[in-house]
């Protein structure tokens, strides 16, 4: 029986995609004592970077909220392999955002919303989270969009 | 009856801020068990940036300093916000701090000082931190410093 | 007695550069509990940064291999400042790496896993952690990576 926060991706008919394997030499998830770990993720999907480019250059608002979006259900996704149940989320304490961005883009906030509001609406209260949203030069991959996360969990 | 802490702001003149909403769909802090995490502030001033521009461009290493501490304040205001009584930290773990940089520029560690001697100034040993120093692109409203924390609190 | 990690060290014929200071009004390393904090390391050597330049734009793929690699090498060398014993780590849970990145660079991964590959190789199944790879527009002293850690330990 799947728990009440998957039952929450259904309703919106949200499939999990397949947790994905990390880039390189690392693991995607740590689990310690009630910390779990989530390497940064990036806006993947089915195997390819479905939103590449710079924001405040070729890529705009829209496309990085959608990236954002794309970024965290990627961590949900991880947080599902690293926890079978994502019931077991105590809070989301923490994302960290980094926006690939032009040198005058000025707007990372409502990039990052787009991360921020999504897990808002799944995870409820327990979504609710500390958060740095920076600008970078470039990301890997030249996606539009890199988050990682630290949950608490039971 | 004001902490120890709040007793050496007032001993340097200095009011703590009102903590500031989050520029997005997130929290400010988040506390758990012995870990309270800060979101990255902005050199924020009466509801404005009031150090915008890019170090080794359009703003000079005083500004970037000057940011950095505005910055630490606004993390201090939170942590009020977040515990009552900042006398209840027991130490400050982590500084990441993000300086909107020029390709060129390399004293991101000057800049940080800002935020670290003033937070040792008012915080003593419990204020003594790890730390990361690192350039950005760009960074929320243009600012030129963003920092967030982790603390451990009793 | 030397403990296992410091005998692979050996084996490697590798040396523990002694601790750096920190660069500024912060501390190289703080432990909390189960968690030891790192503080951002530069590809310092002998005093200085012996990997400068950026990623994509004057320096090449495996300079900035060599550099993240060094990197890590300064991470055990403060955390075994912080902990006397190597053997006291449980697990490496987390590594954030900046890389000193053009615009254009994408392949922040490969030069991150010249730190994730070492340290794997140095601390076995304890060495694999989560990550998180980002592009920096600038980095203190033009140095071309800086990595920072999370362990923990006994």
């Amino acid at each position: 029986m799947a728990g009440e926060i998957e039952a929450r991706l259904k309703a919106l008919d949200l499939a999990l995609p397949e947790a994905k394997p990390a880039l390189g030499s690392y693991v995607p998830f740590l689990h310690l004592d009630r910390l779990l770990f989530i390497s940064g993720q990036l806006p993947m999907k089915d195997g390819k970077v479905a939103f590449a480019g710079k924001l405040g250059a070729d890529a705009d608002l829209r496309q990085g909220q959608e990236a954002a979006r794309l970024c965290a259900l990627n961590i949900l996704s991880q947080a599902k392999a690293a926890l079978r149940d994502l019931d077991r989320i105590v809070q989301l304490l923490r994302l960290n955002g980094f926006v690939n961005a032009a040198p005058d883009f000025a707007d990372h906030p409502k990039v990052l919303n787009g991360a921020s509001d999504f897990l808002v609406e799944i995870l409820g209260n327990k979504g609710r989270h500390t958060r740095i949203a920076v600008g970078c030069s470039s990301l890997p991959l030249a996606a539009s969009v890199e988050i990682d996360a630290i949950f608490a969990v039971d």
